[in-house]
């Protein structure tokens, strides 16, 4: 299987059905102000037992929100993974710690300043942090969970943050609105928020699952690659919900590549209330599997926003590979045609260049059969069995002026595959990454 | 020793002098047209036997020079380096097989068109040319070397080679002119033509060495990552000829990366004439080590000049890493700084963004003390021992508005260094990839 797909027919013939599903098509902010009032609630405070807030704090130079506040009823059962980048923000740090009890509470996170590369200062601002917040929404200071993303190197505005908090505990809500002013708080270069959401039953109960991103720039696949939430009221042993977290996380969100570069601050957590009343998972069977899938339907869908999302970016592509000799080699080969800024420019350009994508293969380590080799760009054959296949450009090219298509490549030696999601390189990624001054 | 430069101290000490240097400061083809008449010939046909000569064949879509021979008077002693991609244009295949006999007379080369991925047919034209060279400078066909660049996927236009070989051959001298339109020639997206010139004196006679190279797109250090072509006069044995082209490639053309994409076509010769009179070089002495000097400082100075001319390059940097704790490691820290599109859109908007740099240590696997890492930009400590500097960023950023300047990490734990060069990436860049249609 390539790309992790939510599956109606398997749901049905597990007799743990689907009940609603959103997200992938998420369209702008602007376009469903007017549709909002109608629409039941899909952001993570549908799940039962969540509350969240967020707030203009001034930490983002625009005045928008910046910084926000999920808080649970009660204890949840909690997981996370991180990013794998040897220098992380001290919110990575405290937010692996806390997490290591497989509980928490709630979550703060601010957008327009990672606090990375800020010392001894930045971790105690942390601690302050989780103190603040434990006292407000009343839990303990260890079941505090917290994000930050941003520029690197400047100490976070403290007192704007602690006046932020009180005002975000001062607001925490059910409602539809609350989700979307969090999912907002939480972007930086962003240019639409990211939802995704499903409803399943699990042991006759409806069980909701409900996530938010951010992505745009500092995306690689090596953890995380970005910040998500995810809340869901299942009750579950936190050994299962890190187990299934990590397993969604390794077929989305570490398969999204903007810019290959690994960032500091990535992180997805996930805290599961327990609220739909179903009797606590604890082994991995059918009802887990059931839950797992529908996790990793969230966790896929914001994967794909993020690429589409990307900086600059036009179209979201996945690339495949099949035929690799082993799972290292298929993703070797995705990785450097992913990477290369070569392919990524014709992406941008409509420009069936599989000569680009052909040679990153050649480059990849990847071992191949040069007789075999195939490339297909967006459903046409470009390349077939090491011979350019004489397709009409003109029409390829405008399928590739679509928003959502794939690069597929036979290494033709193996049975291993491996995806990911990146989009194109353009001229306004280049203007926003020299432009934005440190 | 980071970045292999000249050093004229020790060659006076060897008591083998360097008469004559150029290159490095290569001004754009129309600044020098002027002075040209008076300068003396430093092209790749001042070398003692060698003649050459470049035609407009139509080759090239602009109708300017695309084709071009290098004939010597008699068999040369040779070398070449190429690229260590998978898949490699017929003309890699046919040079590197030619070379095995460590000798060649001469050397064709066109661009605009790589004529790779072409199968057997592009390999019978390959051979094709072998052939017609051959019988036009009167040497053996296993003597002619062949490079292709350019466009992948499509055959070469034969009638027009074979007439272009016809014209070329019939237009072979020892003149200035002839070795600046060959520069011109190879060239592709280049905006200026690349010469670089040595003159040394060997066992009492003077020795010349001279070479000229394209590059601009699809450069990453795997090999040769370019054509470059170098001519001497020296006398030396074929075994220790290719042992300096592989020292000097290494240290030089393998340190470019313009956008980590490995091209199938790179590849970097050497023909020595031995014309110069030297009592041939037969073992790595004082004499060799001289020789040895040259020939690396023209392939430094055409490595620089191939990353100052990288696609919509607006700077060349030179980016170093020292204190790694292997020589694997200080590759992987400098490679990963290097290729990080949000490390070199940083560049181009000479922001002194030291967070891009550190957190691409972070990811690269280099192991380093984060209470040591200290990075250096343009000169000016950005980032000391683990902490922000506290430096001046309108002033740091002035000075990254220059040319040629270079970013330095100290990983702070071992004694490892290496080095690359490399240039900005601009809306430029982008807008040649994507609107440079197959």
């Amino acid at each position: 299987m390539v790309g992790r797909r939510w599956s109606p027919e398997k749901m049905v013939f597990l007799s743990v059905g689907l009940v609603a599903e959103t997200g992938r098509q998420n369209p702008p902010e602007r376009d469903t102000a007017r549709k909002r009032k109608t629409m039941a609630n899909t952001t993570i405070t549908a799940p039962r037992g969540f509350r969240a807030a967020a707030v203009k704090s001034g930490i983002k130079q625009s005045g928008d929100f910046d910084l926000g506040l999920i808080a649970a009823d009660g204890i949840c059962t909690a997981a996370g993974v991180f990013t794998t980048n040897k220098i992380v923000a001290p919110a990575v740090v405290v937010s692996r710690s806390h997490l290591r009890s497989g509980r928490a509470q709630a979550v703060f996170v601010n957008a327009g300043n990672a606090n990375t590369c800020t010392g001894r200062r930045g971790e105690q601002d942390v601690q302050t942090i989780c103190r603040t917040v434990a006292r407000k929404v009343g839990a303990a200071a260890e079941d505090v969970l917290v994000c930050s993303t941003g520029v690197i190197g400047h100490y976070l505005p403290m007192a704007r943050v602690r006046k932020g908090i009180g005002e975000a505990a001062g607001r925490l809500e059910r409602t539809q609105r609350a989700g979307r002013e969090l999912a907002r708080a939480i972007l930086t270069t962003d240019t639409r928020i990211k939802l995704s959401y499903r409803e399943i039953e699990v042991g006759g109960r409806t069980v909701r699952v409900a996530g938010i991103a951010k992505g745009s720039g500092m995306i690689a696949p090596n953890m995380a690659t970005m910040l998500a939430f995810i809340t869901t009221d299942v009750g579950i042993g936190a050994a299962l919900l890190q187990r299934a977290l990590r397993k969604a996380a390794d077929v989305s969100f570490n398969k999204v590549s903007v810019d290959s570069h690994t960032s500091t601050s990535d992180s997805a957590l996930v805290l599961a209330s327990g609220a739909a009343g179903n009797r606590p998972l604890s082994r991995a069977g059918i009802e887990y599997t059931c839950f797992a899938e529908a996790l990793g339907g969230v966790c896929d869908d914001l994967a794909r926003q993020i690429a589409a999302d990307g900086e600059g970016a036009r179209c979201v592509v996945t690339m495949r590979v099949t035929g690799a000799a082993t799972a290292g080699e298929a993703r070797a080969a995705v990785r450097a045609i992913a990477d290369s800024p070569l392919v990524r420019t014709a992406l941008h350009g409509a420009d069936p260049n599989w000569g680009r994508i052909v040679s990153a293969v050649g480059y990849s380590g990847a071992r191949f059969d040069p007789e075999a080799l195939t490339c297909r760009i967006a459903g046409t054959v470009v390349y077939r069995r090491g011979r350019p296949s004489g397709f009409k450009a003109g029409a390829l090219s405008e399928k590739m002026q679509g928003k959502d298509w794939s690069v597929e490549v036979d290494l033709g030696i193996g049975s291993k595959t491996d995806f990911c999601y990146t989009c194109d390189l353009s001229r306004e990624y280049v203007t926003i990454n020299a432009d934005y001054h440190t």
